[in-house]
């Protein structure tokens, strides 16, 4: 009777501990289910989770093995009862409940836009973008890809850029470990099948991230296929269902963005229409709406459509001037990111051989526009493993100084870093009458008039000063306080006058902040 | 009998000259219909005019006393017959013909996007925009104006940027001659009544552009009304009859832009809602669907939309940079126009301070990005007659050096100047193996090795060069001739690694031409 009623409390607790998880976080409710013909094309699965008045609309997947899963990410604490709908009765009319408790330490949740050129989690914490990429680190060895796992672990990213599919071009000349598709590698695929081994990796590798504090945004096609294997040439219906399978098993990782493409304009075989058809599929399907955007190589895609939540540009010229950088946001009136500004590195190719310091200057330069930027890095190497492509250890200078630049980022205003005084040369972002950041580039300024452009100033303000060596990691703080006095129509001063001395060097940044 | 015979000879001469009217010249057609009550509210006019296949809706107009009008540019050549529709019997059904003759000389039709980032006239002549700006031209005495068309038919501008409105704003307090209205001014006015006289002055004018080879770049709206007059304000019915209004009186003068307005942000009045109303009103009620735009302040017009024939853009920054300059034509994939880069003066406010070198710089940088760029100058005057507003006499040293870039760009390839090799700091544009224009702006470059950036070039191609002072307005051809060998992944050289010399001034290009 004892024992009866001790198994008896294991399973209810087993069940309790399985039916809970914490907001943002991530459940699977399995159910058991046809494993005949086609259950990929044939079993339509999902479920309606509840919550008083609202509800989220959860679509399923087929796990292999007659296995069914709805994956949840409850978005608000408290009871969300669920009921399933399918084409099958077998899977059909299941309800249920799952609790969903405060989240942890380091949970935010997911990555949202704020005030309107900015991003913050959804719990209102700001998530200032300083991202990577490596294309293909989820395509490696276990090794490699615990290689990249730690060595993400003591680096400044708060975002790695991936693609799903694995990558063949140069110094990408491996088969990976799983393959998407059911079939025989390297090219007869029956796309109707996925291959469930495939994504469980994807997912442990994106949980991973997720848990190191890190957002994937994971690039659902791009053009680097070659021939190899044909994952960027399938049929329309192929890519549909491709896309609603990777949301159906992805969107409840909260640390999911969705890039539509790397270089979608290299992808010669879809049509404009098709891009924004694969937005509309991921929009619709998504109960959580994670971020959406989609990555150019020369042709810019029209980021004013609706399904856009912010800009991802390459570009090898736009972050090395504030003023190039900028003028996306005044057009677009979404978050930028240029997310492939040229890479550091030592490559033949010319997007491959920026200094460390360019990197950096990048990062600088981007953030006094208001806007975010993107790392890689591009050494060669005997074993041809680049960062960019497979992942590994960093050799670069950049990551560093980029660790430096995040956590000045983060002492900033939680509204984010607004130009001060738009397209006038002035190298400056903050908010104005309380905090300045302004930036220098390859200028070897001596000094700097203290002299702030007029908005929210009035005389008698004080201010207190910091110089910052972005290459070297310095903050120093300057001797004294700073009284303005409107100077002119356009700007207010110093009252004595003065200058802050710098150092003539490159690279100085300059912090100023309001005494209250 | 002899005599009557004259007589119906020379009525039906009158008849036939009445009747004919060159390929895009503009013909009336008046009509006497009812004066009582308010024409304007209660009388509706149109003309269907056909020529085989072909249909033009074109809208009639009242121009007061009994008078109607039908105002008609014909686009081809041939017999056009019309067929009138009212909701009055005597303007209803009245038809008639008009037989359109081959264009005198000067008349090219109206301009056209050509090559999505390009200009040209409707008969395929290129057009290479110049242009400038003189706000309230048209509202200044009888003496100024013709002054201001002297000044003009000796200036090297094919574009005049200007109010239909008159302006309230700094260096502008005189009361225009006409008003748009009845009524009694200031502002006392009957929006639902057109002041006839306002209108056949405003034609005249552009009539007069027209005839100096000059856009008429319309601007419809404008904040700079400051309370003196409430046209910024008026209700949006009453805009929506202006409209409809000038596009009946204005749109069969073949040098017509529509600029839906100059620094539409500032007009608080309006939402976006309602510009994007006004865009459809004219696309839909303009038969000759002239170039359409919006100029803005500090927020970007979404360009995108379907109505927008080109870019109209205020920014004191982005031509000062070809990588900058470079980057709206990316995002738009239409026509780029900097209408407003600052000025050539002296004037107190920043925007009115740019030197002559600073002025035409704006020029060079925009035609090596493949974009087009506004002149217009501020200078501090006893009688506070600034081109910029007043019109008058040019005082600046910027107009003789863009007479010079005209002739340049007109030299060109007709398809326009295309970026050579972009986001690579690489300042040609041209026609990839025929036709580059280099610049160096404030740059003083020694010498040029000969490196040309390797698209749609062979081994053994030759060129030749010259040196272009655009300051001191020379051309210098480079002795001998330069035949390339491919260098690297990216360019080619010429085979004897020579370089061109230049003088280590600022404001210097490059032309370099294919030898066949």
């Amino acid at each position: 009777m004892k024992k009866a009623l001790f198994m008896l409390l294991a399973a209810l607790c087993m069940l309790a501990q399985a039916q809970t998880v914490e907001r943002w976080g991530s459940i699977d409710i399995d159910l058991k289910g046809p494993a005949g013909g086609n259950p990929f094309l044939e079993t339509e699965l999902s479920a309606s989770f509840r919550q008083g008045q609202r509800m989220l609309k959860v679509p399923g997947f087929y796990d292999g093995d007659g296995q069914y899963k709805l994956r949840f990410m409850p978005d608000s604490v408290g009871v969300w009862e669920y009921e399933t709908h399918s084409n099958r009765p077998e899977l059909d009319g299941k309800k249920g409940s799952i609790t969903a408790v405060a989240p942890g330490a380091g949970n935010h949740g997911p990555v949202r836009v704020k005030n309107t050129w900015h991003f913050a989690y959804e719990d209102g914490t700001p998530y200032w973008q300083v991202g990577t990429t490596s294309y293909a680190w989820t395509h490696q060895t276990e090794e490699l890809e615990q290689q990249t796992l730690r060595t993400l672990a003591a680096a400044p990213f708060n975002k790695m850029r991936m693609g799903i599919f694995p990558k063949r071009y140069e110094y990408n000349r491996n088969e990976p470990r799983f393959y998407a598709f059911e079939g025989q590698p390297p090219k007869q695929w029956d796309f109707s099948r996925f291959n469930p081994a495939f994504f469980r990796h994807l997912e442990q590798r994106v949980a991973q991230l997720r848990d190191l504090g890190i957002e994937a945004d994971l690039i659902l096609f791009h053009p680097y296929d070659k021939g190899a294997w044909g994952f960027d040439s399938m049929p329309p219906e192929a890519n549909e269902r491709y896309l609603r399978y990777v949301v159906a098993r992805l969107s409840a990782y909260r640390n999911v963005w969705w890039s539509m493409a790397n270089e979608f304009d290299f992808v010669k075989s879809k049509s404009m229409e098709e891009w924004d058809s694969y937005f509309r599929i991921v929009q619709e399907q998504d109960p959580y709406q994670h971020l959406r955007s989609i990555h150019n190589a020369f042709v810019f895609y029209n980021h004013t459509k609706p399904w856009v939540t912010h800009v991802s540009v390459q570009s090898g010229a736009l972050t090395e001037d504030f003023e190039r950088a900028v003028l996306l946001r005044d057009v677009y009136n979404k978050p930028v990111v240029y997310d492939e500004v040229k890479y550091e590195g030592n490559f033949r190719q010319r997007w491959g051989q920026l200094t460390p310091e360019e990197m950096v200057l990048r990062f600088w330069q981007g953030a006094i526009a208001g806007t975010y930027v993107g790392h890689s890095e591009t050494y060669q190497h005997p074993q041809e493993i680049a960062w960019w492509s497979k992942g590994g250890v960093l050799h670069g200078q950049s990551p560093q100084r980029l660790a430096f630049f995040r956590k000045i980022l983060s002492e900033s205003p939680a509204e984010g870093l607004e130009p001060i005084d738009k397209w006038q040369d002035h190298p400056f972002a903050g908010k104005h009458a309380q905090y300045y950041l302004g930036y220098f580039g390859t200028k070897k300024p001596e000094a700097w008039p203290f002299v702030l452009f007029k908005t929210g100033l009035q005389d008698g303000m004080k201010f207190r000063a910091e110089v910052i060596d972005t290459w070297n990691m310095t903050v120093t703080p300057v001797d004294g306080v700073f009284e303005i006095r409107k100077r002119d129509d356009y700007t207010f001063a110093d009252k004595q006058g003065r200058s802050i001395k710098l150092p003539g060097r490159p690279y100085m940044a300059l912090r100023i902040i309001r005494i209250p």
